[in-house]
């Protein structure tokens, strides 16, 4: 039998701080076409996203018409098109449909922001994400988990009842990186096309280990004391860095009380890093369960299709009429 | 009464990283004169440590002869002049100065290198210091003491029955400055010139209170979410960091036992850090105990008295005989 014509239904916007990233989807959610670019959000003036948008999805629109367009992420935030305020944690569907904020485009057709969210009981600052939010609806919120989000500033977060209860920011990807390039390590450490497993599961052991370690400003020298003492080769270095930071990102996470051992642990990323926390999860003793890698994508279609139902955000307003 | 013209007696190095300070002292410990110059061992080649040395100090040479030279830290290390061998925790002054090693000059003379110290009770690898110990010789290491000099690794000693019994490294410095000049926070903050001692305590508050903080990967986004919950300002942001990061430094102390509240903390550091430390010593319940900032010469004089007097270095070699 030949296969229906797919007929592109809407188009997903994942635009970040440093990548610009929007796939054409059908009715069902699969993905018929992507564009992606490096001009995330800080290299274009706030001033100017529209034109980019519209540059950038052209052909797409010039193809199929005015589709709508559904965004999440730091588009929607301070340095972004529109700052859209977070919603509070507990936090399910509904909640983000509610909140969702319609932008009419000059060209016709609108642009609709699916808002961040925030968990007001973290101290002494409330903690929040963009575009965490949409992936962990994409994972699914029928059925409670704990779930790590691993990348730059990675997120820890509990699903109860049908909704996102609380979550928690990790700096972890960020200190790898700045550790990595920019401290004592740097001028040894010879980093390797392929990841070494040997190496990152002797930094995982450190960082569980109770009589080697403490905190992280005291296991971050073992990456030198291991290689002054002729333990860690130049080559090792940095995949030993990313064990030793991924594990304290678990250790950490054991302490506040996010998983005890034993417990199953929901992990969403893309590749590498989600067998990178794959096998940091094992270590701690957890079974971890891997999420669909465009969990972003469905998360947003799920809000959105909320939204649209509810008729909520029917009348689209300009761009000016929802900044503050 | 005319003062008694003063006599020098030697030259003590201190031949770090990125800068090269000599002093020239008298048999009291008097400093005459100083040299300060921004090379440092990683912008001298291996081959060249000689005659860079004899240049800078050439017009102390010209005016009052071959004078002893002692020379402690970084210069005897892997990429310095000489590899000195780690003496092992639990090491007093005679120990040190069992172990230093004299290296004939060309021009005549000779340089006496003070080794450094390993702790082999850390795991996984051995701790090691290279520099610290002859501050802590100058501190003194007659009263037992628990004694944190703050730096770029900054180290925890503890000083018992005349002897540094033990140590660790916290890689406290470099963290702050690589997340100060290379994170998510470089772009907002706006570094002041002088130190904003009330975000800086605020700082030392997020780190020691247990509701607010766990380990240092979640602590260090508060930096982030203070600011975006407009509770940090951008001229507070480096200041509250110096505070997380030197506090976190404490907590991981006292929770590897270095230290109990109500207890008394040396601190070796110059001026600034000096006082950072202080605070945060007050700040955890501590009573601070500021040692002179003239520490190192101090100790590296009462380590080569005893190594000259014992005799055991009085036959100098040419440095190629003692590297290996």
């Amino acid at each position: 039998m030949p296969e229906a014509t797919p007929s592109p239904h809407c188009i997903v916007l994942d635009w970040g701080t440093t990548n610009f990233r929007a796939v054409l989807v059908d009715a069902s959610g699969t993905i018929l076409d992507r564009i992606e670019t490096q001009d995330g959000i800080q290299s274009v003036p706030k001033s100017g996203f529209e034109a980019a948008l519209a540059e950038r999805i052209a052909p797409w629109w010039a193809a199929h018409g005015l589709l709508p367009i559904y965004a999440s992420g730091m588009i929607g935030s301070r340095n972004g098109w529109v700052e859209m305020p977070y919603v509070a944690a507990p936090a399910g569907i509904e909640d983000f449909a509610k909140a969702v904020r319609r932008v009419a485009l000059r060209d016709g057709g609108s642009i609709l922001f699916i808002p961040g969210l925030t968990d007001t009981a973290v101290k002494p600052f409330a903690d929040v994400m963009r575009g965490e939010e949409t992936q962990l609806v994409g994972f699914g919120l029928d059925r409670d988990a704990t779930v790590v989000l691993p990348g730059t500033h990675s997120k820890w977060a509990r699903i109860a009842q049908g909704r996102i209860a609380s979550f928690r920011t990790f700096v972890t990807g960020e200190i790898f990186g700045i550790v990595s390039r920019h401290s004592f390590l740097s001028q040894v450490a010879k980093p390797q096309a392929l990841p070494d497993w040997t190496a990152f599961a002797r930094g995982l052991d450190t960082a569980r280990d109770p009589k080697a370690a403490s905190g992280l400003l005291s296991r971050l020298f073992s990456v030198r004391t291991g290689w002054l003492a002729g333990e860690l080769d130049a080559g090792e270095m940095t995949d030993y860095l990313s064990g030793l930071v991924v594990g304290s990102e678990f250790r950490e996470a054991r302490e506040l009380g996010w998983f005890k051992e034993g417990q199953e642990v929901g992990i969403i990323g893309a590749e590498l890093m989600a067998e990178v926390y794959r096998r940091a999860a094992e270590a701690f003793g957890l079974k971890p369960r891997l999420g669909p890698t465009d969990a972003a994508m469905r998360g947003c279609l799920a809000i959105a299709k909320v939204a649209e139902s509810s008729g909520r955000q029917a009348k689209a307003k300009p761009a000016a009429g929802v900044t503050s």
